[in-house]
C-alpha cells in the first residue's frame, strides 16, 4: 500500500516547513527585540506580509501538484470515486492523500486571503492550519485497521507529532506572536518530517535487511529512537534561532545609525503585522 | 429503531441554524470594524438584542413542538415512562430525543431571559447552549450499543463535530465576542447537519441499493467523506462571509455620510452588546 | 459492600453543599452588581469574610466526624490497616472513605487558613477543593472491579460530576469570581449529591421491587435519567438565584439612601474579597 | 529488569527537586509580598538569577553524570547499541534511561542559557521542563508491556505524577510567577519521588516477605497508598511554605529600617525576574 517514495516525499516537505518556520519566526522575533536599534529595518511590515504569501503561494501550489500527481501518475483514480464494473471503491488511499492535500491547499490559500486582503481576522490563519493538521491526523487515525504491531505503532507515534503541531497552532490561535509557540510548532514539525523519513526507512527500507515487524524489542527501540528524533529537533531548532540571532546582531553593528528624522511616523508604528492585532 | 425523516430533520435544523449563525456573527463583526464609517447604523444594538431574542424564541418552540411530535405522534410513549403490563421501560428512544430536545428547550429559554431582561449574566447562554450540545454528545455516546460497525462509526463521527462545537460555545464563555471562535461553532453546525443528512442516506438510504454496513472499505470511504463534509461546511461559511462583508461595504458606500452632531452619545457607546460585558 | 445509608448520607451532604454554593455566590454577585445602589452594606467585606470561615469550620468539622464514624462506628478497622492474624487488609473500604473525608478535611483546613490569616494566597482554597474533588474521583475510578455492569454505570455517570466539579474548581483558580463558573461547581455539586441517592434507590432499593443489574435498558433508562437530574440542577440552581436576586433588590428598595459622608473609604474601596486579588 | 536501588536513587533526587522548588518559590513569594517592608533586600534579582545559574548547572552535571554511569558501570553498553554478533538491542532499559536523563540535561542546559545570556525567552526553562516531564511519562508509558498487574498499576500512578507535573509546567509558560503552580509542580516532584522509593519498597523488597503481585486487595490498597503520599507531599510542601514566610517575616523585623537615599531606582525596578517579563 505505502511506499518508500511515498514516505520520503512528504517527509522532507515536512522537514522544510520546519525549517523556514524557525528561520521565520526567529527572524521576526529577533528584530522585535531588536527593534530600538533599528532592526526594524531589517524585517519591515512589509516584507513580513511579502514572507507570508510566499508561503501561502508554495503551499497552495505543492498541495494542489500533490492532489494531481497522485491521482493521474501510475495508476491513479483520476477522480473515479466509485468503480461500477467491480462494485467498490477506487483505490481509497489515493483518495485519502488528496483529502490531506486538499485541507493543506486550503489552509494556504486562507494565509493568502489573510496576508493580500484584510477582510479576514489575523488569527484565521492558524485556525484552518490546526484544521488542517487534525485532519491529516485524524485520516491516519482511521487508517491503521489491520496492520502489522511495529506498523501501527510507528504510525501512532507520528499521531503524536501530528496532533502536537496541530494544538499548538490552535494555541496560536490565542496567544498569537507566542515565539515558543512558533517554535514549539516548528519543531513538530521537523520532527514529523523526520518522522516520515524513519517509517519510510523502516518499512520499505532500501537495504537487504528487513525489520521484524512483530519483536516486542523492536517497539521499545523505535519508541526511545522517536525521542532522540524529538531531541534532535530541538537542537536543530535551537542551533536555527541562535543563528538567526547572531546574524541580526552582527548587521545591527555594522548598520550605520539610523537617522531618526528620516523615520516616517507610519513606519514606527506598525513594523509586526502581529502587534497590529 | 431509526427512519430517513428521524435524521434529515434533525439535519435540517441544525443546517439552517449553522447558517444563521454564521450570517448572523458576520454582520456584526464586519459592522464592528467599519464601525467608524458609521455601520453601527446597519446593527444596532437594538437590533441585536431582538436578534437574540427571536433566536431563542424559536428555539424554545421548536424544542417544545419537537417534544410533543415525538410523545404524541404515530404511537408516542404519550408521556408514560414505563409499562407495568409487560414490565418495561415504553420506547426508551423517544424520550432519549425527548431528553436532547428539552436541553435545547433550556438554551432558547436561557437566551430569551439573557436578553430579555439584565438578571443573569451574559455568557451564560454560551454555556447552557455549551451543555446542551455536550448533553446530546452524552446521550448519543450511550445509545451505540450492539450496531453494526458501519452504523457505530457512522455516529461517532457525529460526535466529533457535537463535541466539537460543545468545545467552542464553552471556550466562548471566555472569549466571548471573538469571531473565529463564533464562526468555528457555525461550521460545527453545519457540519452535525450535513452529517445528519449523511446518515440517513446511508443507514435509511431511499434508493434501491443498500450499504453492506460490514464492509471496511466503506468504512475507510466514510471517514474520508466526513472530512470533505468539513472542508464543504467551511467554504460555505467563508463564502456566507465574504458576501455579508460585501454587502455591508457596498451599503456603507451608499449612504449618505453621517452627521455627526445628530448621534446620542449613549448610541456611540454601545453599538454591541458584547463590548459591554 | 455499600449500603442505602452510606449512599444517601454522603448524598445530603453534597446537596446541602451545592445549594449552600449557589445560595452564597448569587448573593455575592448580586451585591457586586447593585454596589452603586448600596448593596455593599447586606454584603459586606467582613461577613464574605465569616461566611467563608464558616464554610471551612464545617467541612473541616464534618469530614473529622465522618473519619472517626467510619473508624469506629459497627466494627470498623479502629485505625488498624493490616490484620496480621489473617495475612490481609482490614476493610479496605472503610479506609479508601476515610481517605476522601481526608482530603475535604485538608480542604476545610485550607479554606480556614487561607481566609483567617493573610500569609497564603487567595486561589489555594479553590486549588485544594480541585484536588479534593479529584482525589474522590480517582478512588472511585480503582473502586468498580469486578461489578454488576448497571452497579458500574452508575458510578461511572458519578464519575462525570465529580471531575466537572473537580475541572470547574481549577478553573477558578484562574478565572476566580467567575460566577458562571461557581454557579457550575453548585450544580455540578448538587448533581453529585441527587444521583447519590438515585445510586442507593437503585442498588439498595429500600422497597420489595429490585432492579435486574444485567438489563440493557436498564443502562439506557438509567442515562437518561442522569440527563434528567443535571437539567433538575441546573434549574434548582437558577430558581436559588433568581430568588436571591429579587430579594437583594426588594431590600435595597426599602433601605434608605446611604448617606454617603458616613462611608469610610476603607470600607468603599474593598467590598469583596475577590476584586482585592 | 529493575532493582531496589534503581528506584530509591531517582526518587531521592525527584524528592530533593521537589524540596528545593517547594523552598525556593516559597522565598521568591514572601520576598515579593514583603517588598514594601525591604524584603527586596533578601533575595535580590541577581541572587535569584544565581539560584536559577546552580539549579541548572546540577541539573546538567547530575544529568551527564547518570548517562555515563549507567553506559559504563557494571556490564552498560558503553554506548553500543546493536549488538551485531546476537542480532539483538544491547540493554534498551539502560538506553532508554539514558534518553530520560537527555532530556533533563537539555532542560538543565536550557536553564542555564536562558539565565546566563538573555538570548532566548524567559519562559523557555518552563517548557523544555515540561518536555522533559512529558518525555519521561512517554517513556515509561511504552516501558509496561508484559508486566504484572500490581507492577503495571504502580508505574501507571507513576505516570499521573509525571504528567501532572508536566502539564503544570506547561501552564506556566503561560502564568509565569504564579506561585500556586509553582507549588504545585513542587508537590508532583515530591509526590513522585517517595512514589518512586514506595515502588522501590514494594518490588524489590529488601525485607523477606513478598508482595503478591496479582492480588487484587493489594491493588486497591496501593491506590489508597498513593493518595496518602499526595496527602503527604501537600503537607510537606506548605509546612516548608510557611517555616518559610515566618523566617522572612522575622528577619524583616530585626533588619534596621532602610534608608530610602541609598535605594538606586535601577534596584527598585528590577527585584523579580520574573515580572519583567
Amino acid at each position: 500500500m505505502g511506499s518508500f517514495k511515498g514516505h520520503i516525499l512528504p517527509g522532507s516537505f515536512f522537514l522544510i516547513a520546519g525549517l523556514w518556520w524557525s528561520g521565520k519566526f526567529s527572524l521576526w522575533y529577533a528584530t522585535r527585540r531588536n527593534k530600538s536599534a533599528g532592526a526594524g529595518r531589517l524585517a519591515t511590515r512589509a516584507m513580513q506580509r511579502r514572507m507570508e504569501i510566499l508561503e501561502g503561494a508554495v503551499v497552495l501550489a505543492f498541495s494542489v501538484i500533490g492532489i494531481l500527481a497522485e491521482q493521474f501518475v501510475s495508476n491513479g483514480p483520476r477522480f473515479h470515486l466509485y468503480d461500477r464494473a467491480e462494485q467498490q471503491w477506487e483505490q481509497l488511499m489515493i483518495w485519502q492523500h488528496s483529502t490531506m492535500y486538499l485541507f493543506f491547499a486550503l489552509s494556504g490559500a486562507t494565509t493568502l486571503t489573510v496576508h493580500m486582503t484584510d477582510v479576514a481576522p489575523l488569527a484565521l490563519d492558524r485556525l484552518i492550519l490546526s484544521i488542517a493538521f487534525f485532519n491529516e491526523g485524524f485520516l491516519f487515525l482511521h487508517h491503521l485497521h489491520g496492520r502489522e504491531m511495529l506498523d501501527v505503532h510507528l504510525h501512532q507515534l507520528l499521531l503524536y507529532a501530528i496532533f502536537a503541531g496541530a494544538l499548538t497552532a490552535l494555541l496560536e490561535v490565542f496567544h498569537r506572536g507566542n515565539v515558543l509557540l512558533e517554535l514549539l510548532r516548528a519543531t513538530m514539525c521537523i520532527l514529523q518530517g523526520s518522522w516520515f523519513w524513519q517509517i519510510g526507512f523502516v518499512l520499505y527500507s532500501p537495504s537487504e535487511v528487513k525489520w521484524d515487524l512483530k519483536d516486542h524489542n523492536n517497539v521499545m527501540f523505535i519508541t526511545m529512537c522517536y525521542c532522540w528524533h524529538l531531541a534532535c529537533a530541538l537542537i536543530t531548532v535551537s542551533v536555527l534561532y541562535c543563528t538567526v540571532c547572531c546574524v541580526v546582531r552582527s548587521k545591527l553593528r555594522r548598520m550605520p545609525p539610523m537617522e531618526m528624522g528620516l523615520l516616517k511616523p507610519r513606519e514606527r508604528d506598525g513594523e509586526s503585522e502581529d502587534e497590529v492585532l
